[in-house]
Order: C-alpha cells, then structure tokens, then sequence
C-alpha cells in the first residue's frame, strides 16, 4: 500500500487535523485509483450542509491530489463524484444515509439528505485515508441510532469540571472564563465530529454553575446562537446542560418546584425564547437529585414530574430532554453493607417507566456505578420497557488513565453493546435496546462524555484521539468491530506503514486489557485517590460516604451483591444473567469480585487463585506497557517528530504510574493476604 | 468568688474580646478590693506604649468600676496605680520585664520598658479578671525568652493558605486579596497578642506567592509601615515571610544565586529599604528548599551561603533571620523503607551547625515529621550547639481538629519544652536550649503558626482562643504549669462560675489526650486525608511520596527507626535518650509505634496488646467526648448563647468526626489483626 517514497511515507501528522489530515492520504499507493474522479464534481440540491460537503471534496481535491475540482453537471460522462442530497430511493429514509456508487465515470454519493452526503463524503475520504480501492468504497449506511450525542465536561470557570488534580488543556468553548467569539476551532470540531457521524454536542458539564445557568437566557443566548450556526453546518445541533434550579438561579423565582404554575411558565418562555434564536435546538441535558445538584426531590416530587415539565416546555419546538439516570445517595455510610450504590439506579427509575413524557430520553451510565475499568452493564437496560434510553459512555478517560494513558476504550463500549439483556428473550442486546428497535422507542441514542479539551492534538494523549474516532463510529454503527475502527483510526492517522501498524494496532487494542490488569482486580474497582480520580490509592473511597468500596480483609475481597447473603443486586437483570451473576460458579471472573466477596485462596475459573491472578496480572500489565514504550522509540523517524515526542513523554509517565500501580496494588494484598508470589517476583513488604 | 447576683453571674462573653472582656469582671467579688486603685493613676515615662498602658488602665476603671480614673502625680499619698517605665533596679533589664508590688495605697507597675508597664497593666487586668486578690497580684517577672512569635498562615490569595478542604474564615490582614486598610481589627489582635506578652508577628504564610513577594518592594511598603505602626504600640513587631526567590520574583534579576553580588546587593538594598519604612521591623522568615520551594538548592548553594546573605543585609539594622529547618525530601518513594524523613532536619542542619550568622536564628519544628498529635522532640534541639535555635509550635490544629474540634495544645508544648535532651548532661531541656541559657545563644525564641483567621472568635471554634493565650503565655514563661494557664483562661473567658469551671477545665485539659486516643494510635500518626490533613483516611499516605508511612500489615504496625534493623533515627538523640528509644523494652508506649514495627499481640508496658490498646482507647476517646458534649449543654443559659451555640454546633461535628475516627480506625486493624475486641464491642467488618 506504501508508495515507494519513503521521505513521503514519513507521518506527517499535525494534530490538530486528527484522522482529516488529507494531505497525508498522498503517499498512499491507491489514491492513483481515485484522481480522475476528483478533477470534476456534481452537485444535486442545494444548502449549507451540501455546500460542506462541496468544500470538503474541493479541499480533499487540492490537498490529495493538487487539483482544483471544477464542478460540472449531474450524469456526466466524465469521471466526476457526484453529490446527491436527493433520495433516488437508492437510500434508507433515516436522516444522514447515504450511498456509494462507484462505476467506471463516477462516485455517486447519494444522501437521504444533505448530512447523508456530508456523510457519504467522509466516508469516502476514510476509504481513501485507510487504503481502500474505488470498489471497496462503495457502500450503503444507515444508522438506526438517532442521537449521535458528545457531551462537553467542560464550564466556564474552569474550563474542564472535574476536580482532577491532573492538568487539562482548556477547552474549545470558553477561554479565560468568557465564551469563545473566534469560531475556528469550533468549527474544527465539528468537521471532527461529522466526519464520524456524530450528531449532537452538550458543550457544557452537566453540573452547571451559575455562569452556564445564564447560556439559556437572553444575555447569552446571542453567543449559543454563533455556536449553533457554526456547527450546523455541519449537521451537529447544539444541546445545553442546564440546572433544575435555572428558575431561581437566572429566573429570579422563588422556587424551581415542577408543579407551581410560574415554574412550568418559566421554562416555557425559556425554551420558546432559546427557540427564536436557535431554530433547530436539540434540547437539554440534566443532572437532578444527583451529586449535590438541585432536582425534583427538593419539593417532593418525582422525577417523572421534574422531567415532565422541562420536556413539555421543548416539546412543541422538537427538542429533546436527557435526563440522567445517575441518581443514588452520596452520602452513604460505609459501615452499612445492604445498601448498594449499584442499585440506585434501577430504584429510582424502574417505579416511573412510562410515566416520562415522549420526547425524554433516559441517559444511563453503561454501568451501575460510575465509569469503572471494569463494570456490569447497568441493568436498567434489562428492565425499562415503557421510557426512551440512550447508553452515556465516557470518552474522557476519568478512571481510565485520564489524558496520560493510552487507553483505546472501544472494545468495552463494545461489550456493552453486545450484551444480551434477555428483557425479549436471547438477542435483546444492549444495542437493540438503544437504537430503540427491540421496544418500539421514539427516539434514542449514544452519549460520550468528551475528552476533547481543545489543545494542539484536542485530547491531550494524542492517541485519545481513538476514543474520540472510535464513539464516532460506533454510534453510527455499533455492530462495527473494535478492531476494524482502530485499523481505520491507524491508517488515517500514521498512513499504512506495515511497521506502524504492527507496533500501534496490537498494543492499543488490548490497551484496556492491559490497564485492567495493573489497576484495580476482577471488576472491584475504586481503588484510585478520591477526588483526581487518577493514581492507586486502594482504601482511599473505603471509609468514605460514595458507596464504593471492595472490603478487602486479611481473608478476602470483593462485593457480595448476591440475592442470598448479599445485597440482592443481581435480581436486577432478567433471568439467565441473574443466576449467571448471582452464582460464583458461573460468574464471570473480569466480575468476580464485583458480585462476589471472596478469600484469597478462591480459585477462578483460569485456575488461579484470586490472590495469584491479582499478582500475574499486575505483573503482566506492566510488562506490556514496558514492552510498548520500548517498540514506540522504533518508531522514532517514521512518525512525525512532534507526535512522537508528546506521545513518548506521556508514555514515560504511563509507565510510571503503571509501576506504581503494580507495586502500590501487590503490596496492598500481600500486607492483607500474607500470602507470597508463587513466581517469587519482588513484591514490596 | 461569684458575687450574689446570678443575672450578673451569666457568661457575657463577646469573641471579639476574648480573654479582654474586662466589662464581664464586674461580675466578680474581687473587684471591690480593686476599687479604690482605679480612681487614680500616675505615669513615669513617656512613649506610645506607655500611652497604650494608660489606656488599659482607663478603660479598665470604666468598664470593671464605672469610674473615670483621673491622673494624679507620682508618689501620690491617695490609693492610685502607678505606671512607671523607669527601671528602679527592682526589675530585671530583659525587656519586657516588670514588677508589680501592691501597698495599701498603691498597686505599682514598674517596668524595664515601656514594654514592661504593658505587660504589667495586663497582668494586673489577668489577676482581676482571674478573681486574684491583690496581693496575690503581687510579681516580678521577666522572660528569657526573647522573641515570642506568632506567624500568620495566610495570604493574599486564599487567605489561609493551607489546602485543606475545610472553610477557614478569612484572615485580620487580607480581604478580598487585599490588604486591609482599616487597622481596627489588627489593633485588636496586637492587643490580644500584647495581653499574652507575644512580641512578633509575622503576617503572611512561609509559602510565598508572587502577591506576598511584593510585601518587600516600594509598592507594598506604605502598606507595611502602617500595620507596622498599629503593632507597635502594643510592642509587636513585624517579621515578613519572604521567598528565596525574591531577587527574581520582585527584584528582576535572573537568579537568586545568594553567592552572585548582584543578588547580594538587591537583598541589601531592599533590607535598606525596608527600615526607611519600618525602623524596627522584625526580620523575615523563610522557608527554603522545602516542599518546592525555591532555596540554595538550586544554586549548588549550602543553607548556610543561602541563610546568611539575608541575615547580613538585615545585620546592620538589627533584624533577625528566621530560618526554617523543614526541609525534607517530599518526593521519597515509599518502597524504600530505609530513608527517614524524621532525620532530615538533622542530617541537614548539623553539619553546618555554628557557620550562620550571628543574627540567623534556626526555626525548628517541636517534633521531626509535621505537627502530629504525638512525636517525639526534635532531635536538633538534642544536637545543634554554636547556633541560635528556637522552636515552632502549631497554634492552628491543622492535624489536630482544625477550627472544628476542642484540642488543648498546651500540655504537648509543655512536654516539648520539658524534654530532657542531655545535650549538657541531664536537665538540659528544650527550654534551656531554645531561651538561649545552656548553650549561650545571642538570640532565642518560640514560634507558633497562628490559629488566628479573623472570624468573630478570631478562631473558628471559640475554645481555640485558649490555644492562642496559652502560647503567649507559655512563649513567656516556660515554667508555668499546663493546668494552670487553663484555669486563668476559663476564668478570664467565663468568669468563675463554677459548674462552668467544672465543666470545663477538665475536659480541655484531657482534650489532646482525648483526641490523641480516637485517631492514629501510640505514635504512628498520618492517618488523616491527604491534602485538607482532616478526618481518618488509614492509608491515605501510605503509598505516596511524603515520607509519612505507618507499615500496617496483617502482622503489626510500626515505623522501625532502631540503630540495629531500622533507620537509625534514635542514633540521633544522646544517651541515655537514644537508649531508652532504641530499645523496645523501654520506649514509651505513647511512641512505640514511632520507633518500632510491633505484632498486634506485643504487649505494652500498660499490659495491654498493642491491637487491644488500639480498641480501648477508640472507644473510650469517643466517649469521652459524647460525655462532654451532654456536659456541655447543662451549660446552656449560664454562657452567652452566641458563644454556647458556636461551640455546640463544632461539637455536633466533633462527635460525629470522632465516630468516624474510631470505627475506621478499628476496623481498619480489624480486617488487618483479624482480633476481636476482648470487650466484644462493635467493631465493623
């Protein structure tokens, strides 16, 4: 696939550009394929979208090719790529479909709308990018997703919201705690976003503080105006994280009560206000009841009554209301072990299913708790029949190496797709239910929390990238491979470079593998410093108020949520999964301790014991990670220099830190256990 | 004592006042035998301290009796108190010193200074207010203690800079990250500090930002010289925090290199420049190379090149350079259990003991590690002989329940200064070291970081006053017995109502020790939250870089400093000192899991095991505290309800802070020991 100029195969990437680095798509022996068709484009409908569309392929001409495409008229006989935005009935109805014809004279892409052409483009440029022929670009998509969501973690005070005491890069929306008015990078962000089929932004945390309670009234809306436009063009519609006390907060009401008259009023004249200056608003995200964050409870009333209200208010405009299922008692004490955090979220919403208005979507946490390496699928999932639900992932890697690490989080979010809920029998996975098929919802969707902050390489670990590629496209598309969108992320982003590829690919495809290993065992989780959320510290949320906790004890380990003796969590999921959990016989192990309190001595189903598998793995996954950082320095030359140097610096404190995992975690049961390394590796007393 | 009157007998108390609030002495029957003094009064001398002494005096007459004193000429026939700044030779010549001598028709306050007269007007206001009669008045009294500092923990930016997660209250120098410009209430702490013989003050927190490095430059001058006047009438002088880093953080130069002569002149001009302001200012304070701050380090540079070329420029106008000794390595690695932050003061400091300058004083902190409720003495105090040391107590609980919990610090600082170093042989105290007498330094001291923030009892929780009064009073006279100070505070405070005393007295005075017992055991310490240093967090520190490790495994607890398997640390004590530490058979209980790593069955010289002793005194620190806390509401309607309600809403905190502290604790070594409580109570799995 290589051309034979190696001066040219050298990656050249900028980072900002991402996998959209056309220009790179040069050295790629298969471009020869495509130049003919680039020299002439049509163009069939018209708007702002298609006129996207038409720059991309006008750029992409210049930039692969050196050409300036001249447009010419539909159906010619020249070579030309023709754009479409008008559905020959060739293409699914949904919105963004679109297909690839390829004959000898043309690439026809055509659009069930303009977004399906902005698609359809994109995804002929990626087919270019990662080395595929003409007739391997051809193609015909449709996604039954609806909402293609990323959602901001970032607020006007401190540009990144969470309370990590690691650095963050800023942000794309806000500078110096004002609202950006440049809309380039903006912009640059929602060409990134389209170009793997997302459709919707929330570019503000759901905890809102007062300065993004204002985005909603009459002083801001004029900025949320410029933003919307920016990333129309692009097919993105912008959402806003708002607070249930926005009445009080920026409303000057006395109460935020759902049920008062002036309340319901409030956010009518909001919402129809928001709609004079943004048209085509998506809706609102919110964060009630949970974490400290004003809700429903306050005034004793339900969620369903809370929700209700918003969502009318947006109702007769087409917006949508997420509401978060992330919903339990922070304020837990740790010596009761019945109550399970991993419950709460079932608890609360299961009582209210199809009491929501139709145009709420339950947003919920891929897992009952919070993000973890390794967790469950939430078994809402398994039991809302009646209500709209969207799967939230976290891009942003909070617990998972945060903007240091290399963490490629597709395969997880994978797994949980995949899972089979049985809420219909065999073959109710988690993707029928989000996609809405299985139980007939009007709307649904995917939400990523966004680790885009907006520095040079957008993510900081420019290998988060990834993550970012990797939600793109399997929103779109959940039944693609984890490896097949990494392969693609790859040659888009380095070219294909056998070399490259062979040292990037394997290592990042297992990289949540092997982040598993040196940090917290069997699905226990929490074992990181409270508050940064990054770095071991295995009894720091023990003691504490969150519900987290692995009770470790000189004999054993891990969470009883047995219906049996322990906090009859598993009777949450439908029957076979139940039993499959509830029993330590079947449990899977990557789950053991997280259904299960177990002694050291337990063995699992590989045959080790628990405590040797906790030392094997620790091990092990440090030992990738040495390995990786040994084969990144041959790539030294082959990448461009400035990638290689901001991954390389990255990569010395993921090892680091994997070291301090791998000893802080052994020491940590080897003090509690007493019992040695079979393989006698050093283990700190 | 109480006078008849039991609407008169209520507690009156105002924060503001603290132990001032002399309108409340009225309450006590002594004051008749005082009467007749205050009619009159005369004064020897001149100057504004002793204008200030005349104004207690007046004060007092009106507020105590209702009297306008009226000033009558020296040697006056008619009952009258005489103020006398001119030494008769019946005073000692250090300054400050005073006699107080009563006659039937006198109550003669004779001074070596103006300071003198001062210190004698509030001792005689202390006897009042304490119910002494007087003749029991009657004193002479001088301190070898030189310099009696408090030191200031805030700045400019956070007005207390620690970083904790607990809400402090301001700061008496700063609002709104300015510096105040209304002297009321500095003029009201510099009395507070005057009334308890403290001297200095120094205004701003040893970690220096860029705000507080201006202090020292043209701009900030006017606004030093004017708090530097408001001290001064009360005989407080100002020392100034300064960073090593001046020269380059205010002064433009591109190093701070102390050897280079530029560097040597900019601090000579700015010391220069200092005392055209401010004629008597202090000194400065500096904490160098410690906790990234900047120091000689970093030039190649000893502490020693570093120390004195500040000293010098301070030299020829007569300030004095306080010299922090905490510096330790704070990035250690925690597998390595043989390097010992607790020899770090020592192995830095003593090899270059008797080269700084004669006007360098060494601040040394009380024990080797930072501010725990139990460590042994710093053995710099057992070593250094040819340099001027003085001791650095912590007013302000940062590790001992912050402004939240009752902890009576002075019986720890007595024991600090009661300790026997050996450094001459036996008798040779801290006392003796830090005033300068056995070792012959030109200067001496004691130090304290204030618990001063400026809220409306200055200290968050209203009994910490008893904190700051008992530094100022033990600072002056090392002698004075724990008990004792307690009993004239409560006295000066609530009157001498008895159920108060009763009540009272004896649970403050058990209080460090009570405290002591429901947090980390027999000398382990650091078992608090990382970062805010409150509230249990067993292993918070265990792994991470700060030197601050207790070693639990499911075996036993300890730190091992012994000369023969451990660190060494004893070696640096003399004998029979290092002896007594060394060996395990005699180290006292309170410290054994300081310089040793014990099994839990170890038994302690109370007979008790370790693991056992570790129960006990959980339970029974707890209890001692639910039982004040019912005690204390009996007090309700007998102490001024303000004062009552601040108190008891800290004491809703402490108990449920102790809760926490002691079934963590336990249980943190039961699921370690897996012992049970001999007394079967409950300890949480």
């Amino acid at each position: 696939m290589i051309n034979g100029n190696a001066k040219e195969a050298k990656h050249n990437g900028t980072g900002h550009l991402a996998w959209l680095n056309t220009k790179q798509f040069r050295m790629l022996a298969v471009t020869k394929d495509y130049a003919e068709f680039f020299k002439r484009y049509s163009v069939a409908g018209s708007g702002k979208v298609l006129s996207t569309a038409e720059n991309e392929i006008l750029q992409a001409a210049r930039e692969i090719f050196g050409i300036d495409a001249t447009r010419t008229e539909e159906g010619s006989d020249l070579p030309h790529i023709g754009l479409t935005a008008v559905n020959d009935g060739s293409v699914d109805t949904l919105p963004g479909s679109f297909a690839v014809k390829v004959s000898g004279h043309s690439i026809a892409i055509i659009g069930a709308d303009e977004l399906g052409v902005l698609y359809g483009v994109y995804h002929l440029l990626r087919s270019i990018g990662s080395g595929k022929s003409p007739a391997n670009a051809a193609t015909r998509q449709s996604s039954r997703v609806e909402l293609r969501i990323v959602q901001q973690w970032d607020n006007l005070r401190e540009h990144i919201a969470d309370n990590s005491g690691l650095i963050y890069h800023g942000s794309v929306f806000y500078k110096n705690q004002e609202i950006v008015s440049d809309m380039t990078q903006i912009k640059d962000y929602a060409r990134l976003m389209a170009s793997v089929c997302i459709n919707a932004i929330c570019i503000n945390n759901v905890n809102v503080n007062i300065e993004e309670a204002r985005f909603i009234t009459e002083e801001k809306l004029p900025a949320m105006a410029r933003i919307a436009e920016t990333l129309r063009k692009y097919g993105v519609k912008l959402f806003l994280g708002v607070n249930f006390a926005s009445p009080i907060m920026v409303g000057g009401l006395e109460t935020a009560d759902p049920l008062k008259e002036d309340v319901k009023k409030w956010w009518q004249d909001t919402a129809d206000n928001i709609y004079r200056f943004i048209p085509d608003f998506g809706g609102f995200v919110v964060k009630a009841d949970s974490e400290d964050q004003p809700g429903p409870f306050a005034y004793g009333r339900s969620h369903v009554q809370g929700a209700n209200v918003l969502a009318d208010a947006l109702h007769r405009h087409g917006g949508i209301l997420l509401w978060r299922c992330f919903v339990y008692n922070c304020h837990v004490d740790w010596r009761d072990r019945k109550t399970d955090r991993a419950k709460a979220a079932y608890d609360n919403f299961m009582p209210i299913d199809g009491q929501f208005a139709s145009n709420v979507i339950l947003q919920i946490k891929n897992g009952p708790i919070d993000f973890q390496i390794r967790e469950p699928v939430s078994p809402l999932f398994s039991s809302l029949r009646k209500t709209n639900e969207m799967i939230e992932f976290q891009i942003m890697q909070e617990y998972t190496g945060q903007h240091r690490q290399i963490c490629y989080l597709v395969p997880m979010w994978k797994e949980a797709l995949d899972f089979d809920t049985h809420i219909k029998g065999k073959g109710s996975t988690v993707t029928r239910v989000i996609d809405g098929s299985l139980l007939d919802y009007k709307h649904s969707g995917i939400a990523g929390i966004s680790n885009v902050y907006g520095d040079k390489y957008w993510t900081g670990q420019p290998m988060a990238q990834a993550n970012l590629f990797g939600f793109g496209r399997l929103t779109w598309n959940p039944q693609l491979d984890s490896g097949e969108i990494l392969d693609e992320w790859v040659r888009l982003t380095f070219g294909s470079n056998e070399k490259i590829l062979g040292t990037i690919i394997p290592f990042l495809l297992n990289s949540r593998a092997i982040y598993e290993e040196y940090t917290a065992p069997l699905g226990v989780g929490w074992m990181c410093n409270k508050g940064m959320h990054y770095g071991p510290s295995p009894d720091a949320y023990e003691y504490d108020r969150w519900g987290t906790y692995h009770y470790a004890d000189r004999e054993g380990v891990g969470v009883d949520r047995t219906q049996a003796t322990g906090t009859g969590y598993t009777a949450q999921y439908n029957k076979p999964v139940s039993d499959l959990y509830d029993n330590i016989g079947t449990c899977p192990d990557e789950l053991l301790l997280f259904f299960h309190h177990v002694p050291y001595s337990h063995r699992l189903h590989s045959g080790k014991t628990v405590i040797q598998h906790i030392y094997d793995t620790h091990f092990e996954g440090f030992e990738k990670v040495e390995k990786f950082v040994e084969d990144w320095q041959t790539l030294k030359g082959l990448i461009d220099d400035d990638y290689f140097n901001e991954v390389n610096a990255r990569l010395q404190l993921q090892i680091e830190d994997a070291r301090e995992w791998r000893d802080i975690i052994n020491t940590y049961f080897y003090r509690k256990s007493g019992v040695d390394d079979e393989k006698g590796r050093v283990i700190y007393r």
